[in-house]
């Protein structure tokens, strides 16, 4: 169960730049703001998970059909910077973008913004597990195929 | 509104390094858990928020009355390396350091484990906020005159 | 602020029953999922109030500006009862009705639904509260007015 | 999947009432409150969650591993009264009773309780179910066996 740990010894079997983007719009819920009255900071992470799927999806992938195909995809690595707070029932645009495959990890980042003005920058790891063995594998070739298309 | 992105251009009124550490358990409430059958990747910034409160607790400060005095410490940064998946009903051991502290921002270090494994590391950085002017302001006087006890 | 537990003894200056309803769709968010795979139980109360907002933005009020006007509306009952279990990426209907005004209190009624599904059925009761005063308020003319369309 | 709806039609194998009761303190996070200043009326679910697990567990029954035997136990009703707000960093006691098993159900109520005011009070009703069937059956014979010394 080490695989977030050791990934730097799986060799590489793919190195991919890419320029795909999406943008996904979604709302600040009265449950998601603090007594700051700034929507929690850590609420951030499920925006970009929204928006990791939401831009897979756009891909032609659903990312609930590649778990029951047995492959799992955990997060090994979250960074944000919080630039302005998000208030309640602000709309936020979550666009996020896959920047690179490298061996079993992609890499995504992200710009939340609100009426232009920047609220969170991110980006994250995440790392193509294989549900049975529970070992990290090389991004699938149906998924290498696709992103091909917006290859750098 | 911008205090969260243009804190180079405050003046540092101070610099110091510190040994303090504290560590508070929590436990993974179902809630929390995801259909991975892990710990939600994302609850992990409560947690810290947690270890965090309380390390403040232990050197004798109220989060909650230093807000009530006008003080918000709005986290600006925030970095979690994903080591091995926690699940639910596991008991965490959150190790909360606060390393420095650099004019407006307060700077901290986490590692969450579970019996001897390491689940995350994470670090934040937090600005100190007068509420009423909605600026930045440097780490106040006796916060800082109680953390010199534990200076590097 | 005992104003939730003795609501009897205000004087009821209003009755009206309505048959005012809407639709609004939301998908289950993986950090909403548990460990047995269902959409977390305790997320309804989220989805609950996402419907009464959305059903009031349709009545052509926000919610956030209500608030601003020193309304609030906190919840005194909550009743739901799940009829079967949504699950990630699942597309819900949430059906919100206005059901009637009793003074200080107004009743909702829900239904969500999933492919006509029926997932769960759910009643609030919610307070009107005069921020300032810390005391429940009977609902203002101006929403009053704008629900005597749809009266019964 | 219609196990939630159709319990009435299960023979009832067992109809017990009991007398037992179990007190847990959780602390207000600063992520459970909303703009309000109030503990989101929604994790009052998550606390009652972790009232029932703390009192199974005083039980000497584990929830966790009565999932691993197969044995899930899915909330079909879910009732909660508010009487007073929590705040921030209170601390709040759940009081968790077992009320009474009725063939495939078992009912909980709650009262959860800060420096001995009342802030609301709760009922459950849970359903024994078999993860490989996906039905309703009778609450398992250990489990009752250890009930019995606190039966009315």
């Amino acid at each position: 169960m080490d695989y977030l740990l050791n990934l730097e010894i799986y060799q590489i079997k793919s190195f991919m730049e890419f320029s795909f983007s999406y943008a996904h719009i979604i709302r600040v819920r009265y449950s998601e703001t603090d007594r700051m009255g700034y929507c929690y900071y850590g609420n951030y992470a499920q925006y970009l998970e929204v928006g990791r799927v939401e831009a897979i999806r756009r891909l032609g992938f659903v990312y609930k059909e590649l778990e029951n195909m047995g492959i799992l995809l955990p997060v090994s690595t979250l960074n944000i910077r919080y630039k302005h707070p998000a208030f309640y029932d602000d709309e936020l645009i979550i666009h996020t973008a896959i920047e690179k495959i490298e061996g079993a990890r992609i890499f995504f980042s992200y710009r939340i913004e609100c009426q232009e003005k920047l609220i969170a920058e991110a980006d994250t790891i995440l790392v193509f597990v294989d549900k049975n063995i529970n070992k990290p594998i090389a991004c699938p070739d149906f998924f290498l195929e696709k992103l091909r298309t917006y290859e750098k």
